[in-house]
This record gives structure tokens, C-alpha cells and sequence, in this order.
């Protein structure tokens, strides 16, 4: 069906710019967006449908291309123990931190675990997300490192949203492998890796690169494994120490590199030599309390992409809202509501390999966007939280609210 | 009609702490909570209807007790040129800043105030608020005030929640008074408080105590006419330097005082004293990347009931989420989840003058409250934004969502 859509003006993110087309049309057709421009150009078109936006703001639909959002448990318990003046150590000694919600995540069913993640995604979407990533990591082991990924798929197959499904398994060493984390390393490359990316559910590979997890040789024996495996990487890196992870992650054309607080300009430029997109994570710079700034000035010197995304997880950024991370981009990162609504569009699609489908508003791509009843774009990042009135387009149909 | 709501766990915030009852059991009956405690302990009770409410957290109805949610226009603009290094100094010559809120809330009618500052409030509700106060303070001339404080009883009127008006009129200096603030002054205190305290628009008295508003000596006069009409005061005080105004409004037993991150000890005491609720306010500080952090070790040892609120307002905290201030206020002034909770619950009623009525489940008062999908109290601050499922109650009627 071939629908037209008027009376609404355009920030089409092209080339992760504004690109405003001021009193726009859009013409969607099987899924895509067949035609865009100023209503003013548009030629006769046979539309089934006309649907007047009431002058509302589109944008591409958002793309979240970060997190975590398939777990077991949450730890607002262990918040709390914090808050109230227990240790770190405390809470490790109990079995706290990551450890606990591996074990919540081996012991929630696969329906358990769909069914608590498909409700943080409905709060993801209610800001307008269309797509999004959704990394494994708290399995650690094959049988339940898969049943995360049949989750993400599934969270695909019954919510009206692309998602893509990232292996995780390099996330943290399992309690199994104790001491033993290059022994761990060959598990994922000789039988998680094949295995998973045999059965289809993997889109790309990722890893935790930090003292506290893998070094930067254990990570590349991973890179070279998804290589062989026609996957692309992805990694987690320089958060809390710089180890020039995204550095290597370039040298492996990685989608992204993310979180780098901790990144120097030499990382900046192989970031930017290779394509590699730079994610920033505001939500956990923030719950953590961080104070060492990602390199805001390397970074557009350089020209390397910068995407936002929730990291969404139950440890470091129990992120339910997109659009509050576009506040604290700009907030926090003294990003421009333009680069942190590129950052969550355009160039969050190009960290997930989407870029030639997704993130903005151009004939050809996939008809999904967001009519934002809004006086600017820069709304978007101003509004602290809460809920904006928009009407969301998926593929071309409108989703009920 | 008596309804019986059970198979609920209940944080009833009495004495603002958790004071949870497992398994309990409520009925309420024309509006309020006639009976609340342990299931077990239910005596036989003839209602009309019963609920099962799945064993959901209940806690009182949100409370935000400080907002500035009526206002024309809105200054993303302003905060775009900020984030592309546009000065303050250069915005304020263009007519920024607060002058252009109060250019285009008097331009505004009061039709077109009530919708927008409908469409926040509903956002604000979408978290659990069943009571908040609103401010005047953008008109700053008798008419313009009054226009904004028949949006306040309007929002009552039409939405269903509990709003409590304060006039805000010594907010800042309105542009026809420049140079002679304490005219304006005189003006407050001869022509606008009685009027609009006559027109029964107004339940509290603000005003704003710092060197880029009004002086100490100023406000005291407002105080001493709001004392005269028989109104009850709250100030906003030592948000940027310490002018003692906290100690000022203990002096005239104010409900509260409100920002207070330059507060000193002897406030704290003057304070509690006097029974003045500290109103904390994160959303400001988080937005300003302010470094100078509320007394907290202060207030708990003085005893001072600290109450939490979104300073709903489009200069310095656009904020729509009054749970994204529990986060706030645990992760940023490190409040336990309880002492958050109670900072929208039990202390922010009395920072209101309706902590007989509102703010804890306890037999006799209003039966506003809210049952969490959660696993536990604390989820309510751990969350990081976004929605979390919810049944809202609302003087013994439970709202459609
Ligand atoms: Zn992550
Ligand atoms: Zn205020």
C-alpha cells in the first residue's frame, strides 16, 4: 500500500545533519520510503492512503545500538546496600555484581527471561525506538549464552521492531573457568562462536576489554574467530583504563567502539581511519558517577561517527529511556541536540551495520519514523525524561499508542 | 462504594519510612483508606467490589511538590545555541533566559497555557503523580499571575489530581521594574497578594532568595503580607550562594525551603526547628552540572524531613519524570531509595500542608496510591527513566491507563 504523508516538516538526518525539509512529504510504499522532499515538489503520486501529521517534527526512527537488555533478576537491591553504606566488597563477598546476575540469567527460562525483557523494551520503544541491539553476556556458557539470543530473535518476531543480536560471551569470566580466562577464550572460539553463529543467531561479536575482564590479546583471539566467521565485531573498551581496545577494535573494522572515556586522539584517528563508530554511553557514565570525559574535541576533529545508546543493564545503567540519554549526551558530553539525535539515528545504524537500511530519512530506506508533536528538534534532547507526544511509523504503518 | 484491594505487598512510607506490610490488605471507602494492614488480620468487611492486584508493591500516590509547570513557550532553542558555545551574556542580550518565558507566558492565553502545561502534567502522572503543587511566578504582573494560577485550579479541575497553587509573583523582576525591585515588592504585597488571595487562588507563598532575585529583607516582607492574608510560605533558597534565606523561612515557619545546596549547618537547625521540609531539588543541579552538593549528613542529623521534586521548569529542569528523581536524588545526593521515596511520599505532603490528608497509607487519609509491578521498593529509584507498569489509584478510583 502506498501511503502519503504530509503536513509535518522533516529532520531527515542525512549525513547526521538536521537536513530539515521544512513542510515535507513522505511517500511510503512496501515498507520503504519511497519519496521524500518539500511537498512543494511532490508530483502526482496514487496514494491509498493520505495521512495529515498536523505539522508534527519526523525523524528517522530511533536506533538504541547498545544494550543489554535480556537478564535475569535486577539489582535495585544491591542499589540500595550501596546507598546505604555497604562495600563493593560486602556485596561481592555475597555474591553480588555481575556474578549474580549471571546465575539469575542460567536460572530464568527462556519464557522468563523474553517476558521480563520484552517489558523493558516496550519502555525503550514508548520513546519512539524502532531498532535496536540486544547483546548476550550473562549466559557465559553455550546453552545459555544461545538461550539469550533466542530471546533477542524472538523479541524481534513478536514486538514491531528490528533487533540486531550480538554475542557477548567475551562479557565477563563464568565462575566455571575461575583463573583459567584464556582456556575460556578457546571455549567461545572453538565451540560458542561456531556454534551460535551455525544456528543464525548472531549478528556481530563483542567483548569486554579491562583489566577486570579480557586483555587485548584474549579479545583479538575472539576478533579473528568472528572474522573467520563472516561476523562483524564490536567492542567494549577504554571505560575505566585505556588499553587502546578501540584501537584494535579499528585494526578489525569494527561496527563501533564503545564507551571510551578513557581513548587517546592515536585511537581516535584509527577510529576514524577504519569506520568504526564511536558509542557513548551517558547512562553509565552517569550511574557510576565517572568524572573522566570521553574526548569529545578528538573525536570531531577527527571525524570519527558518534552514536548514544542506553546500555541498558541491570549493573551499571538500568536505562529504560532513549531519549533521556540524548539529555545526558548533551548534559553531560556537552554534545549538540544535533549530534546526539544523529548520535541515535544515523549513526547508531552504522554502528549496528544498518547504515545502508536505517537511521534517516532517504528514498530507498525502511519507511520507519516518529512524528514528534514538538516545536524543534533539539526538544528531543532538552525534555528531562518522561513522555513526549509522538505517533510512531514502523515499515510504513503507524503503531497504535 | 467500599471496595477490598488485596493480594499486595505495601511500603506505607508512615514516619517516611518503607514500613512495609506483607500481604496486606486495604479497603477504602468514599474516597479514603478506611482500613489498611495485614491480610491475615482483615476482619470480615462488606465491599462491592474487590481487587486483586497481583501482588504488586503499593506505595501512597507520587507527590511533586515543587513544579513550575505552567509556562509558555519553551527554551530548547536557547539550550541548542548553549551547546554550540553561544554565551550566556549573548543570550540574555537577545531577550533570553527567564525574560523570554515571561514574554511569551503573557503572550500566551490561558487556553493555550492550560494545554501545554496539561500535556507535562500528564507526563508528570504517567509516573504515579497524584498530587503536585504548581507555580506562578512567569506573569509577574496581576493579570499574568492570575492567568497562570487559574491554569493551576484548572489542571484540578480536569485532570485527576490534587493540585495546591503558589504564587511565585517575587520570582524575578519583571521588566517594567527594572532598578526598583523593592517597588515591585511594595506592588506584591499591596495589589497582588490580596487580590489574588481573595479569588481563593492561592494556597502557598513563595519567592525566590538569591543576589539575582530578591534579598533577604525583600522576601521577608512578602512573608510578613502572606502571614497577614493567613497563607503559609516556602521559599527557594541558597540554590547558588548563602543568603541564610532556609533560616529566614523557618523564622516564619515555612512549609519548606527549597534547593538549599549552600545551606549551612545552623539552617539545618533552624529548620527542624521550626518543622521546614528541605525540598531537594536533582533535576536543577544535574542540569546545571552543579558541583556544590545539599548538606545531607546535615539535614538527616538535625532531623529535617527531606522531600524531592521535579522543579518542573524550561530554564533548569525540564524534567517530566518525578521517578527520574528518585534516581537522581540516590545517585547524585546519595539518598537511600527510602529517604527518595519518602521525598515524594510523606515529606513532600507536608511540604505542601497535607501531611494530615496525603503522603503515607494510613487509615483515614486519602486513598491516592499506586501498585508497582516491582520486585521491590527500591526499584522505583533504581529504574533509570522510561515507565514501569502500574495501577494508579486516585481517591478510591482506579484510573484507565
Ligand atoms: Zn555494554
Ligand atoms: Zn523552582
Amino acid at each position: 500500500m502506498r501511503t502519503l504523508w504530509q503536513h509535518c516538516h522533516a529532520a531527515t538526518m542525512v549525513d547526521g545533519r538536521y537536513a530539515i525539509i521544512k513542510d515535507a512529504a513522505i511517500v511510503t510504499c512496501a515498507g520503504l520510503i519511497e519519496w521524500i522532499g518539500p511537498r512543494s515538489e511532490l508530483r502526482p503520486v496514487e496514494a491509498e492512503r493520505t495521512v495529515d501529521l498536523g505539522y508534527a517534527w519526523v525523524t528517522p526512527g530511533l536506533i538504541d545500538c547498545h544494550t543489554h537488555a535480556v537478564f535475569g533478576g535486577n539489582r535495585s537491591g544491591e542499589f540500595e546496600q550501596r546507598l546505604q553504606g555497604v562495600s563493593y566488597a560486602e556485596i561481592a563477598a555475597q555474591g553480588g555484581g555481575i556474578a549474580s546476575t549471571v546465575r539469575a540469567t542460567r536460572a530464568a527460562s527462556e519464557d522468563e527471561l523474553f517476558a521480563s525483557a520484552r517489558q523493558r523494551v516496550q519502555a525503550l520503544m514508548r520513546d519512539g525506538v524502532t531498532t535496536l541491539e540486544v547483546k548476550s553476556g550473562y549466559g557465559l556458557d553455550l546453552a545459555n549464552e544461545r538461550k539469550m539470543l533466542r530471546v533477542a530473535r524472538r523479541l524481534a518476531d513478536e514486538l514491531p521492531l528490528a533487533v540486531r543480536a550480538t554475542c557477548l560471551a567475551a562479557h565477563a569470566l563464568p565462575p566455571e573457568y575461575a583463573g583459567r580466562a584464556d582456556d575460556y577464550i578457546t571455549h567461545i572460539c572453538d565451540e560458542m562462536l561456531p556454534a551460535l553463529a551455525a544456528e543464525g543467531l548472531v549478528d556481530a561479536v563483542d567483548a569486554f576489554c579491562e583489566h577486570l575482564a579480557f586483555s587485548p590479546a584474549q579479545v583479538e583471539r575472539v576478533f579473528i574467530k568472528a572474522h573467520e566467521l563472516g561476523l562483524p565485531v564490536k567492542l567494549h573498551a577504554e571505560q575505566l583504563s585505556a588499553l587502546h581496545g578501540s584501537s584494535l577494535a579499528a585494526r578489525y573494522q569494527a561496527l563501533s567502539a564503545d564507551h571510551l572515556e578513557f581513548m587517546t586522539e592515536e585511537d581516535a584517528i584509527a577510529m576514524a581511519a577504519a569506520g568504526t563508530v564511536a558509542v557513548l554511553l551517558p547512562g553509565a557514565f552517569y550511574f557510576l558517577r565517572e568524572t573522566q570525559l570521553p574526548p569529545m574535541e578528538a573525536l570531531r576533529r577527527h571525524g570519527v561517527k558518534i552514536a548514544l545508546a542506553s546500555d541498558l543493564n541491570p549493573g551499571t545503567s538500568p536505562g529504560l529511556s532513549l531519549r533521556l540519554m540524548l539529555n545526558m549526551g548533551c548534559t553531560l558530553f556537552r554534545m549538540t541536540p544535533e549530534e546526539a539525535l544523529a548520535g541515535v539515528t544515523t549513526h547508531a545504524a552504522t554502528a549496528l551495520g544498518l547504515g545502508d537500511s536505517h537511521g534517516s530519512l532517504e528514498a530507498g530506506k525502511v519507511a520507519d519514523f516518529v512524528a514528534w508533536q514538538i516545536e524543534r528538534p533539539a526538544d528531543l534532547a532538552y525534555w528531562l525524561g518522561g513522555d513526549l507526544p509522538k505517533r510512531v511509523v514502523r515499515r510504513g504503518h503507524e503503531l497504535s499508542n
